[in-house]
């Protein structure tokens, strides 16, 4: 019988201090749990001189990951660090050097998850990653066993805090979408560069790990048809919800006959939907599954401690794996490869506002547009005029159309002498 | 290397039907997972020469328990008959007899889990259950595993899925109880004797189940203070509605200082409450832990389909670690006994309404009862008096009391000679 499991942190952030602090305020719980005690042996930093909050050794500290990676003490690698590399490379290294990886990088998973699967299998060592996805809210496990009598049909998520907030903000308060990102900046929700939240790459990260779990076929990042909220003014919030809708960022992914519809995009969701009333920081997945029917999960997506809650739940099971020779099993595996659907495939609703030249026919113009292209109006409204500019606000709702006709209509109606520009354009999530 | 892994159903109703059909049509891809086929070797019913919808050579079925339980080609005895006795025994039998065990039995569990687990674990064998507990919703495994690493200091649920839709029929409609009863016998959503649900009873024992994995204290279901809503009246939810709030029967249990918090009852939720939204059939359980925060987890509670979704999880878990020959491990173990509060060790806000009759000087003795047991008014409301009995409704809140004031006061103002009756007596869950 061993006598403790040894885990080697790289990185040591908030997510790290946060996993530090935490093994070590409930050690003698966490002993009782796996039977012996679970000991950080290392932990790797850029810069090991820097003060740090985490009740670790600072002998332990040190910036030599290759000391870590070999260390026969080390029985887990948990990689805390983020980003595609060097995390890719350590964890790689790491497998083969036959330890165990606990990760949190979403990024990582999302571009090389299948291929470090298929490694962790070969070398019979577990690589898991709930931390990756939706911070404490547990969906990785739920995916990769409880779920697995379904055949999964959707995914449909609310995944990133930043832009929720900021979503929330603007439709509760008016607000504009700078002012909604400067006060979400100052209170730590949005990075000083919000790109990565802001343009919807960060949740089709997300989007692209539960996807590949979900429907065990990999859809890539590069996959996902991926639009940002920076062109949403506080307008849009207030004709949605004329209409009855709420506007949010969501991420989903859908089986449908013949492949998967994978989009990150602000979009319309009818007030009454579950997703419709997550608001602020909170994070949700709408999971639909051919047994269960729909299952939510929400709770708080990103934060230390329930970053933490997530990547010390994982080192248990590979703790308990550990101490009891348990063999790296494949409780889940791709199936297939399904192709994702372009926008010739692809049918919805669309929202449509267009800033137009405030004079006769101008209607007409547009409704021919859309009327050549096989798009048909349900609804139009005349919105504010700018007297001073000349122009006007129309927004439209479209019946259900194909998306391919509805982006040639929009293109041609950009390019009429009356249109100034087509200022927002959102689906309609049904 | 085995060759399959056995399983034998103890009762083949609309549950056990539904396992069977799902085990059948997916099994190429449940070998896939677990390495080797999973067999259906016997089903025990009460009557074998029932025509049976399920997928299921007749041979197979029988009614002799013993021959079950004995089978050496039995694995893993899957118990979804329901119902305490013979349950109790069949599960105790099989677990002495070596085999692993799934169940989908609430009652079963809530009454003799700590016991069963303890035989199981004596035994080297599983004994899963997240079929007894929210259908399709994972929250066995999320409490066992997922969220480990918490202290969780509440569990909040709307965990019947009967009552749940009597209350919104009752909230949407304006329908009065019974009417609202009858709509969900007829829809089969309430059972001809409908007791276990509308008094409350089937939660306390789903609250019992997730309370003791949460809290790792044992707590029974006759130590949970379990109120039905047969009392309620249409007029109640317009009345909590004008005050911002929704009735629900809500079961809570909570970490307090020196005990526990466990109760199931209809109280008044304000309406921007996550628990508020959740309507009709659907089930909704919300969990604090200290790193995660809030986390929600929201699906159908009860059918065939996602009860087999649930036993099957179990089912391929158990069939993994039967090829693998993993132990069983303590992955969840009871650390304490924590005391549950009595009603002079909680307070709440209150909401009463009370007929009277219609005349001076009533509300002032109402007020003397209260105020003599330190129990103070927010608000009062006269409603609509009854011409004809020359009664009139008082609804009254109440400021922050204990609980054992208020039903003192109750009590005395139920006898008050003006007083008609204490018609309803409900919390306000905050």
């Amino acid at each position: 019988m061993r006598k403790a499991v040894g885990g080697g942190l790289i990185g040591l952030g908030v997510v790290g201090t946060g996993v530090v602090r935490v093994l070590a305020e409930r050690a003698d719980f966490f002993t009782r749990q796996v039977g012996v005690p679970i000991i950080v042996r290392r932990a790797v930093v850029r810069d090991p001189s820097k003060p740090r909050l985490a009740p670790i050794d600072p002998e332990l500290v040190t910036d030599d990951a290759a000391a870590l990676l070999t260390d026969p003490e080390v029985d887990v690698v948990v990689e805390v660090m983020g980003g595609e590399e060097p995390a890719h490379q350590y964890i790689r290294r790491a497998l083969e050097a036959g330890k165990h990886v606990v990760t949190a990088n979403k990024e990582l998973i999302a571009k090389h998850g299948p291929e470090l699967l298929a490694l962790a299998r070969e070398r019979g060592r577990y690589l898991l990653f709930e931390a990756s996805v939706g911070g404490g809210i547990p969906l990785i496990a739920p995916l990769r066993r409880d779920l697995l009598a379904n055949r999964i049909t959707s995914v449909r998520a609310i995944i990133n805090g930043t832009t929720n907030y900021i979503l929330t903000r603007m439709a509760q308060e008016g607000a504009d979408y700078a002012d909604a990102l400067a006060e979400a900046q100052r209170l730590g929700y949005a990075e000083p560069d919000p790109t990565n939240d802001v343009e919807g790459y960060d949740a089709a990260y997300k989007l692209a790990v539960l996807a590949t779990l979900a429907f065990r076929s990999r859809l890539a990042p590069e996959q996902i048809r991926t639009e940002g909220i920076t062109r949403l003014s506080a307008r849009d919030f207030l004709y949605a919800a004329e209409l009855g809708y709420v506007i949010k960022l969501v991420a989903v992914a859908e089986r449908r006959d013949h492949g998967l519809l994978a989009r990150v995009a602000p979009v319309l969701l009818h007030r009454d939907e579950p997703l419709a009333k997550v608001d602020g920081v909170y994070n949700a997945v709408q999971i639909v599954g051919d047994l269960t029917g729909m299952v939510l999960f929400e709770g708080r997506g990103a934060g230390a401690e329930p970053t933490s809650s997530a990547v010390i739940a994982d080192l248990l099971e590979i703790a308990d794996a550990v101490v009891h020779g348990i063999p790296n099993r494949t409780a889940w595996s791709l199936e297939e490869q399904l192709p994702v659907l372009g926008p010739d495939q692809i049918e919805s609703r669309y929202y449509i506002r267009v800033t137009v030249s405030d004079r006769p026919g101008v209607l007409a113009r547009l409704a021919k547009c859309l009327g050549d292209n096989d798009v048909s109006i349900a609804a139009v409204n005349q919105k504010e005029a700018n007297e001073d500019q000349q122009t006007a606000e129309l927004v439209i709702m479209t019946h259900r159309a194909r998306e391919s006709a509805v982006l040639r209509a929009l293109a041609e109606i950009a390019e009429l002498p009356v249109v100034a520009e087509v200022s927002t354009f959102l689906r309609v999530e049904e």
